[in-house]
């Protein structure tokens, strides 16, 4: 029934849901790659395949039934995607692109020789150079792991030589790097997107806060001087130039005390501070993702209203019992459930986005609504 | 996976389509009774149950599934509605608001005992009766069957003595009325929610352009004065307050060349002539009506921005092949596909929205737009 064609995505959580959301109103199908057919996005009509984003098999299987493969995630089989688009089906963003990011260590080094600003980095393949490392960055450093951390799993802060060795144990002792503490003022997102002829549209520069590692609040546009954010918006493109493929792509960074920003990360997909974008721009990341992969133009980036999201994370283990009355009593908020079933502690299992005349009714309404949900 | 409970929709077409990508974000699952399994919200995540929407035994199998039943049409077995009502089940709209919507004519009279401005009808059991209804009414008239119509079908405009019994045998020669032809200016629809204390709230006035009796284009907000939106409103609100159950209503009228306001027809259900909401209102109508039918609070319905919504009806028979690139190159355009096949001529197969600054620039854009699909 998805007469524009049909759009493959490995991963079926709920950046796959949205897109599914998303795809289907502009006449695709979607066929999901997740482990469970149950996944947020086969609640929402994504077909789905069932297996491993890393079993090759899975992701050849998936090639053969769409028109184009993109991801929802970054942790997964790139060696696979790069023999699917080999044999001719399109694949965005571009797997070497994927690989690059999949190890943290590696994509620094590229922004860094792309002469893009980033925190002072190291490689350390022993206790003995961290200890070295950390001496030469002052005394206090993040250990991170090179690859599959997501949501600040991964990620140790080091600020004495003695928290070294549980640091280095717990992350497993192997494949790591170093990264100085940044001081920062702020951490900020750029959301962009790129369509089949590299043509590249920014979003408004947002700002994040976190907690425990994990993104908890977004704000668009970023209350930052507009020196800041156009530092942002040139770092963005010049990020944004380097990327192979179509899609929408997340820059985050620092934004330091000084005044500087700093590349973070970058993530190679649609991306939490994103989200806002379903009710505050023309068009939303996840619409604009589609029509980047599918090879349609890009839409209109433009804000409509500032916006306010706030991730609803799992505070207890269980299952939800939600009553919204009281959270959608309070007009311009807007729920997402991602469908994920148990609750846990930290699960992302939906979100919450607040418009506003400004951004601070907008934060005042997402904040007052995330206390009110008993989950 | 819906948390927050399971909407049970009697019909899986456009409007149960669009209900359903509301439905998710908010938590809910949701069950479809329609006679295809591949229905346009079957795409998009709602489970079907197979059958005839006058099917007694069908919708008492939905019933069993779901926490509340609604309805996307209106033409369907309003007393297995009541009964499963009777037996507890929440039902909405109420079974015999739906029930007396269903007969035109009884919707009429209902209108009129209630002191709301309706067009002259009149009950025309012969073709003689009719003969005498034409002369009262000055030799023109619209010829309208009681049930079942809609899109046009089922009404026929007659303007001498001569046309009289083809069209009435074309219509079928019994549970007939006849109407007044009103001298109109403008098709004028409110579309109108509320919630299950009976709170009402009002969408902006639009209006609506209809060719061979199907709505075509819809304008938000009515081009009018303010005068005649004031009439309008008053007049949905009137509606509104004989209606009984929760839920979006639609409210069509004629805005004469007088200036007076007439109610044309009352849809119990989300209505074409609120698509544009998707785009351009704080809160969809689609949106409104599962939080209204599942006792959550309404949302606002705030125009953020003028939009003109037009319909893309299939102007030959045959399988759609889509090329939207160069629609969505013009930013502001939405395209929303039903998942239909095959086109028939006249179907409802999508329909564009585009917003604007100003209605005249979404008026340009939308027209545009449909003009470039080949379909």
């Amino acid at each position: 029934m998805g007469h524009a064609g049909t759009i493959g995505i490995v991963g079926g959580g709920q950046l796959g849901r949205m897109l599914t959301l998303a795809a289907k109103p502009l006449g695709y199908s979607v066929v999901v790659l997740d482990p469970s057919d149950t996944c947020p996005a086969a609640q929402v009509g994504a077909e789905v395949i069932t297996g491993d984003l890393y079993d090759a098999a899975a992701i050849a299987q998936l090639a053969e039934r769409v028109d184009v493969v993109t991801v929802e995630i970054e942790h997964l089989n790139t060696d696979a995607l790069a023999d699917i688009a080999a044999a001719g089906v399109p694949v965005h963003p571009a797997p070497q692109t994927i690989k690059l990011i999949q190890d943290k260590y590696q994509q620094k080094v590229f922004l860094r020789d792309h002469d893009i600003a980033v925190p002072e980095f190291a490689k350390v393949d022993s206790v003995q150079e961290a200890h070295t490392v950390l001496d030469s960055f002052g005394g206090s450093m993040i250990l991170k792991a090179r690859h599959g951390a997501y949501d600040g799993r991964g990620n140790a802060v080091v600020s004495a030589v003695h928290e070294l060795p549980a640091a280095w144990s717990r992350l497993g002792g192997k494949h790591l790097y170093a990264e100085k503490l940044v001081d920062f003022d702020k951490e900020l997102s750029v959301v962009v997107a790129r369509d089949r002829a590299s043509a590249v549209r920014l979003y408004d520069v947002v700002e994040m806060a976190h907690e425990r590692n994990i993104c908890l609040e977004v704000i668009a546009p970023a209350q930052i001087s507009s020196t800041a954010a156009q530092r942002a918006r040139t770092l963005a493109k010049q990020v944004a130039a380097q990327l192979q493929g179509a899609g929408v792509f997340a820059i985050e960074m620092f934004l330091t005390k000084t005044g500087d920003v700093l590349v973070n990360e970058i993530a190679p997909r649609v991306h939490n501070s994103g989200h806002h974008t379903i009710e505050s721009c023309v068009t939303s990341q996840f619409e604009q993702h589609i029509r980047a992969v599918a090879g349609l133009p890009l839409g209109d980036v433009s804000l409509r209203s500032p916006a306010v999201m706030v991730n609803i994370l799992g505070t207890q283990d269980g299952r939800p019992s939600l009553d919204m009355s009281d959270v959608l009593r309070d007009g311009h908020v807007y729920v997402h459930w991602y469908g994920k079933a148990p609750i846990k502690i930290d699960r992302k299992m939906g979100h919450i986005t607040a418009i506003g005349g400004t951004v601070q009714q907008a934060k005042t309404k997402a904040r007052r609504a995330r206390k009110k949900l008993a989950i």
